[in-house]
């Protein structure tokens, strides 16, 4: 990578720039500094400075700008335009994008911008707006090459080239019908090697891939993923195309739910970023702590239950969070190979049931294994074979536990469409917990008289 | 997706066809399902079977599904076909793939197929194939459209007529000196519109972004991912262009990557996935479950210091899980929201170390909120208000340990390129394991006389 990218030196440089006023060195900056960077640096700018360095640009690098910005930045340059500049902005940004913007902007706003629009503008941005910000129609590009099946390879050429310049792809060029209905693709290498006077429906090659605009984005992001395609078209219940969804969004769509993924099996929102303030952090983290305390209450209930026991063989508060802590070690394990084989849409709880059958083998061969070394590591703190004894039976029931739960529970939530990834986690370490010290317990107070 | 995608009709429409050995239905399947489809039927099929059915298909069909199966697949395929065959074989598939599938085979086989190759194509393949798996190189694709600059947009469009077949992309084509440097890239688009004399340099875009072969394919993710681009150049250490890295390919590397982190910080091996068999995964889960064993152990040993204490306070042993418990809770979201950001390489050490005031700060107030709730409810079940404030301290010193712990510990790992989401969950829960039961146990006894 050859832009410059030091954060300080071109926050410097910015600064420079708006003490001097001088509009030819802003525009120096932008050619030198990729958008997304000099964004980085605008982020942290005052109000009055933003908006000195953007009035000095053109309206075509404030829209890159604009397009590359993260939420809150957009938002804030937005403020500093009346609505007939930034529609003027606008025309050099793609749909989707604006649609984006206009999504966060208040109902008002967005109104007048839409009344001030040129018709099939403001048609298209509001079919986009009529669709879920996650769904296939909130991420599609509606900036693609769309061909009357009816063209000779001259005429589309000609088309071609004067449409071109603001599609998103061009290699491939949609084919419809009289009623917009896709009917296949046109490869742009075969229209440059074929006749004139061909017609663009010798060439079509089918392309059985769709979804519809109100499916959901991870759906189109795993079409993409598993039959590796560059687009995926998008089309509403009569098959009519909308637009496109390319590789390149998918990408974002895939960190995204992949982070949400993550921060959601600890308990994070996914709206909580690293440098999130105080106040979000605690939005995002404290509640999902109230509900872990109420589980962890839970299982110190089923301790107490056995306090009596615990009085008379202390041994066994220091030995019980070893088969606890085990058991959702075990689970956890069970659960990620599920919850990463869901994310890939490879696992189904009526097709993939019978596996649970692995993960008892599992859960009982680890257990013994696990169970036999943390017994023998037991006798000879305590000289105490039953000890040892019921922390190896207790630690192969509580490891098959684990191997069950850890994998049916995202099974069964995602066949209830409900987030694995958010409800599993602590589902899972209440039952290793709960159980765990139930049946450690358990046994040792049905074998109290050989543990004194 | 209009592709018919149940597994058990084609299963059963293929055993079907091998026992009536028809050639013609073959084909028919082969049109009517896509490739990663039939190989999931061809995966489950015997040997006898599998060449049964690849022997009535031409060689480009068998490339086809040779170049989506998995690797056991892949290997089973080659085994069917002498050198020859192969050859024919791969020169209907991508260097890149073709290169992934020598990687696969014993050394004397590629040997043998390397030197019955074209010596143009084992040249390319043994330049991919002296590149890591993981790296730049690794991934690339060499199937690209690169054109000197000397050329007239008219040559030019020649050109590329001859080559665009078997090229990745020909949306842009990138543009190479006499030594093969990379100068920059021309949009397709406008040598489509320009005049048939306009010489190529005058259509060049500066294009910033490549990547050396020899980095690391995450590299090549965050650059694509940061910057939203749909290819990256692969060059060598002279700029000399050797292959493209696309967005797609980039998808398949992001989800490798974040299963990869999803399944370490749950103490699982990379390779092990849902249909794994049972020695597999006792492979790759048994020796995570040793080591969590070993740290549990650390912890248990911290409770056995204060036995005397527990004997005289059970309380104490149905409380102190709800302490270690919380904590760890607290530390996994610190983790987490680390994790993901070190994976889109948006957080460093050295930049970003300021900020674990803040968790120090969330670890205060979130554990004075948790420690308040878990002090009340311990107080209306044993009446004694020095539990309780014990359990409010400990929850708040362990929080405080926890955030920072979660904050530091990925940074620091990754810092020291170690893998942070392998290495720091364990290290994570063992330090809130031992620091919650050492804090809460040594409070209440130095508080003792005031809880009996």
């Amino acid at each position: 990578m050859e832009y410059e990218t030091s954060y300080d030196e071109l926050m410097e440089r910015i600064k420079e720039i708006i003490r001097a006023g001088d509009v030819t060195k802003t525009r120096t900056i932008y050619e030198e500094y990729h958008a997304v960077d000099i964004d980085e640096v605008l982020e942290d700018m005052e109000a009055s400075e933003l908006q000195y360095f953007l009035f000095m640009l053109d309206p075509e690098m404030v829209a890159d700008l604009m397009e590359n910005a993260e939420d809150d930045l957009q938002i804030r340059m937005t403020n500093f335009y009346s609505t007939k500049e930034l529609i003027e902005i606008f025309s050099y940004m793609s749909n989707a994008d604006v649609a984006d913007l206009l999504g966060l902007m208040g109902t008002k706003r967005r109104k007048d911008l839409l009344n001030y629009m040129k018709k099939s503008d403001s048609n298209t941005l509001q079919m986009i707006l009529s669709y879920d910000e996650e769904s296939a129609g909130g991420v599609m590009t509606t900036e693609f090459l769309s061909l009357k099946q009816t063209l000779s390879v001259g005429e589309a050429l000609l088309k071609i080239k004067e449409i071109a310049p603001t599609t998103e792809i061009i290699e491939s060029i949609f084919i419809t019908d009289n009623l917009h209905r896709l009917v296949g693709i046109v490869d742009l290498r075969d229209i440059l090697v074929a006749a004139g006077f061909t017609p663009l429906s010798d060439l079509i090659q089918d392309h059985p891939f769709f979804i519809y605009a109100d499916q959901d984005q991870e759906d189109a992001a795993n079409l993409i993923y598993k039959y590796d395609l560059k687009y995926l078209p998008v089309v509403n219940k009569n098959m009519a195309i909308l637009g496109i969804i390319t590789s390149e969004d998918i990408i974002e769509v895939m960190e995204q739910e992949h982070s949400e993924d993550i921060l959601a099996m600890s308990g994070v929102s996914k709206d909580e970023e690293y440098d999130s303030n105080f106040f979000e952090s605690i939005k995002s983290r404290l509640p999902w702590l109230v509900i872990n305390l109420f589980t962890a209450f839970m299982a110190s209930a089923v301790v107490s239950m056995f306090e009596s026991t615990i009085s008379q063989v202390v041994a066994l508060a220091a030995a019980m969070p070893i088969v606890t802590g085990m058991g959702g070690n075990a689970g956890n394990q069970a659960l990620s190979i599920v919850l990463t084989s869901i994310a890939r849409d490879e696992m189904e709880l009526k097709e993939d049931f019978p596996l649970v059958l692995k993960e008892i083998g599992l859960g009982l061969f680890d257990g013994a294994m696990i169970g036999l070394l943390a017994g023998i590591v037991l006798y000879f703190k305590y000289y105490n074979f039953f000890l040892s004894f019921i922390i190896f039976a207790a630690m192969i029931l509580n490891m098959i536990i684990a191997g069950i739960v850890g994998f049916l529970l995202p099974l069964l939530f995602d066949h209830f469409e409900i987030d694995p990834a958010i409800s599993s986690p602590i589902f899972l370490t209440t039952c290793t917990d709960i159980f765990g010290f139930f049946i450690f317990l358990g046994l040792a107070t049905t074998l109290l008289p050989k543990l004194i």
